[in-house]
């Protein structure tokens, strides 16, 4: 039983590639053998849905289709049924050219009859049931959380739903089990996950889902370490699911060292690293350059790329962040200009970065008109001049390597591990610094723990800048796939931290509440992540949008074309509801 | 590492209970071996949470506790950290009297603690993972679907969720995934499962959840037992794991059969049958009773309660439902009298109901003022007036079970697969009798096949309360755990129950829109069910309420009452959502 995929005609003999789930098997109606099923295949027309009951044959030597996984064998028919007629559809779930995408999602259910999208739906399936399996071998219970709740502190716009019981109260749809599974360890239940679908209502960008899916877990007594193992372990058996043996650890690397290896929190691996080059430099050289030699000049290497023309490189600039120029940050990218006149230094750079011929060399360096800051910092941290250099430099390395990832094939699969270069970044800052309100805010969540160190040493007020959280990233290739942190277990550091961010702590009480008292009633140390579940399918799927592994997923303007979703809705529900709708604007 | 259970100060010797999800161990504190931990030990109070590092030995023989699973070993500590101090609880997650509900849902992080909600969480992640297990084993793919969609046809209320972005417009959270999986029955999924969050904006009941979890499932080119066949499997993995041994087939009854040898569409099967005893009166014997003897009279017979008395049963007559009155059913209760009047007619009843000394022996029969109807129907349907009596006696049934289950241990767990008795119910009408608009309506939900049979037999015109879906319930000791039906695949036949219901082709389209179009590309046959998971989990755990199984539950209602939702929202939260609150009622 299946659909029609392809019917061809051969006079007294039909053919039909019947489709399923699991491939397409070719039915032959011989008009001779069975006038009546050969009569009905007359009729049947593509997806239609038909039942054959015959004979399963060896096909003849010179009709094996080797291309085709049941290429060797047809059905004979005797009996044809056809279960089901089909209109003819707007696009064919067999043809390999793909319709545009709203088609795609207004007619879902043609879109998912293709090949590619049950293979992503399987695969869906298989990593979601691995590492739900890896996580329950390690002593993980799924737990179940609300979603009709409260505010949670993500700080993105909650979705809402109005309340009929009670007038004027709304719940909000979670933007993840944050609290919740920090309320699980608090219960002792020591190891939670949860496979959580979130909401944020945010500002719309191509490739952002209003309803996405997270892996998310949380541990009792952990230390980063612990975490990272654990996620090592899901993500290695989903992996393996989907036939690629990872092998962990995954490199870990301080917030710090990416941004003077990669000038990014985010490293791609598969890129060469930066290098700080002002020490190559004679006494002068950069003065010549009208670059400040107190500050990093950081060299980018793009391999394979070959020699960029004029007019290659003024079109890159193009791509460069606008912020660069105001920063006063130059990319000087005409390396062999750089090469005539600084003959000598030139070669140690290219000794340096490792560069072959073929390599595409830039510079990075602030202009001699950008004065140094000698903010109060710990002893190795970057000052805010220098890591505007770093980003700058892992800004370009990024520009230039996406521009000639196509035709240079950077980023190529080789069909192991060494496509996906994972990594942990750890250390991230604990604050921010805001300029419009001028003071520090929170970077993370308001429950992260800075580390021991940062606190023992005074750094919450005499450096805030300086301080660490135990927060950390998994990345791969360049993007982040999750983040998570040490909680705060202690009202007491709890307390010190609103402090620092000049909060009282009545105003704490207010935004926090509940879980504050929830605190105080023997929380054990406590960590956890969570991690983007379509993320890691779209990838594993070799997707280029989340759409491609979501079963049914909205627009860019969160429209679901298929049921039509958003709509307006009656009078009456609106006042059950308690609620008006204001139109005017 | 954990929480300070208990702590028994006896001098120079201090005794922690500390208690993790895993169970407790005695940590001993000696004030001789390490005075620095016993000093610690001092300031410990109950809850707080503390890491104790030493070594492990064996008790004493005469301090062995066998009652503990760890109660032949001890730790004595060498150190004693505290990792967290604790307030004084509200109630103490040690003792076994357990908080009034209000309190223990405000302080679930408390009460989650307990022994009894820490096992009940761990059962209901072992039995969902179980599920999944055999499910995925059996070839279906567990496929997400959106939580921001649109009404779904289950006909209850809908929790909505206005949209930022189309002002006025706004989303339905999904009663069931009911129209997507059928989509991804057209879509080709061939096999689909998901444990699914539901929500319904109900009138509260007692132990309803406005958000719920089901296990629903759907399949292509299925027969009933197909559908049955995969629920005893998943089922019969889930008990496994809770330590009970299903042993499917479970039974099978139309709702017809049911209704005759149970009163009622969700039989419960540890109880005894009723029986029909017009057979055993004398002629004119009904007539001595004002019983009108062309309608059926019941013996209803409850086990090993022993005679009940005049005033019990009064106490009893105010448990049946009022309509028995209204409708002219009488119940016949003073057995011993029946017995004087009629000793061999009472007799025979004994006899053919199987009725031991002790047990409770009542007629329900309707008064010689009601009148028989001769609707027409389809041979050995039940008249409505049939109904009626059967339905009483089946509420008679179960009043006087209920009322002395505990007295008399009628549903005492043997520990066994007898404490299970499960039940297939099929062949539901297909229509439902709407008093106030005179007409047939849809008892199932619309999209339910009717038999074939009486399609054929062109009942849906002729006879519609004669007309049998192919739907089918699940019941578990008279709880409805499941739904499901095969559905309607092909366009013709669902215009065909349209017009039937005296709609349109446009109505039809404007209701159901975008489902009705999806159905024209090629459906497969299709059908499925779904199962309350909360309500299972509730029932191994052996718990009284979904509460007990559910981490963060509503109120009655549907308060969260830890986090305190829902709440009101601030002016511009709702301005950026296009609404505006009514409370002038």
């Amino acid at each position: 039983m299946g659909w029609v995929n392809r019917r061809r005609d051969h006079g007294n003999l039909i053919f039909l590639d019947l489709r399923d789930r699991f491939g397409i098997t070719q039915v032959v109606l011989d008009a001779e053998l069975s006038p009546e099923a050969h009569a009905k295949g007359e009729a049947v027309r593509p997806e239609y849905v038909v039942a054959a009951i015959g004979k399963v044959r060896l096909r003849g030597r010179d009709v094996i289709n080797p291309k085709m996984a049941t290429g060797e064998i047809e059905v004979v028919a005797e009996q044809l049924l056809v279960l089901n007629d089909a209109k003819l559809a707007p696009f064919s779930p067999a043809e390999d050219a793909i319709a545009n995408e709203e088609v795609r999602l207004k007619y879902r259910y043609l879109d998912l009859r293709r090949q590619e999208m049950q293979h992503n739906l399987k695969l869906r399936h298989d990593i979601t049931l691995a590492i739900r399996q890896y996580l329950s071998g390690e002593g993980f219970l799924e737990v179940e959380t609300p979603f009709m709740t409260r505010s949670t502190p993500e700080g993105a716009r909650d979705y809402l739903v109005p309340s009929r019981v009670h007038a004027g109260s709304f719940y909000a749809l979670p933007q993840s089990p944050q609290l919740f599974k920090q309320i699980l360890m608090i219960s002792g239940l020591d190891r939670y996950f949860q496979i959580a679908r979130c909401f944020r209502d945010e500002d719309l960008r191509a490739d952002r889902q209003p309803e996405f899916t997270q892996i998310d877990l949380e541990i009792s007594f952990p230390q980063q370490e612990s975490v990272f193992a654990v996620v090592e372990g899901f993500l290695s058996a989903a992996f393996e699911v989907a036939g690629t043996k990872l092998t962990p650890p995954f490199p870990r690397m301080t917030f710090d060292e990416a941004l003077r290896l990669y000038g990014i929190d985010k490293p791609d691996l598969r890129l060469p690293q930066l290098t700080r080059v002002n020490d190559v430099f004679a006494p002068g050289d950069l003065e010549t350059l009208a670059v400040n030699p107190a500050l990093p000049v950081v060299a980018v290497r793009i391999p394979a790329v070959g020699e960029l023309s004029r007019k290659e490189r003024d079109d890159l600039r193009l791509l460069y962040p606008a912020k660069l120029t105001q920063q006063g940050t130059k990319v000087l990218d005409d390396f062999k200009r750089l090469e005539k006149m600084f003959p000598e230094a030139m070669n140690k750079v290219r000794e340096l970065t490792g560069a072959g011929e073929q390599d595409v060399l830039a510079l990075v360096a602030a202009a001699s008109t950008v004065e140094a800051t000698s903010e109060p910092r710990a002893p190795g941290v970057l000052s805010s001049r220098e890591r505007q250099i770093y980003e700058a430099a892992g800004a370009v390395r990024l520009a230039i390597a996406q521009k000639y990832a196509d035709r240079h094939k950077l980023f190529e699969k080789k069909g192991n591990s060494d496509d996906y270069k994972f990594l942990w970044v750890t250390d991230f800052p604990f604050f921010e610094w805001d300029e419009d309100t001028k003071s520090w805010t929170f970077a993370h969540h308001p429950f992260t723990s800075p580390h021991e160190d940062d606190l023992k040493a005074g750094r919450l007020t005499s450096d805030p800048g300086a301080v660490r959280a135990l927060a950390y990233d998994i990345v791969l290739n360049g993007t982040e796939l999750g983040s998570g942190s040490i909680r705060i277990h202690r009202q007491d550091v709890q307390r010190e931290i609103f402090r620092a961010l000049g909060m009282s702590d009545e105003e704490a009480k207010a935004r926090f509440g509940f879980f504050l008292e929830a605190l105080e009633y023997g929380t054990p140390p406590h960590g956890g992540i969570a991690l983007g579940l379509d993320r890691i399918a779209m990838i594993l799927a070799g997707a280029q949008s989340l759409r491609e592994v979501i079963a049914f997923p909205k627009t860019a303007k969160a429209i679901d074309l298929m049921v039509d979703a958003p709509t307006p809705v009656s009078e009456v529900q609106l006042r059950d509801l308690h609620i008006r709708t204001v139109l005017k604007n």
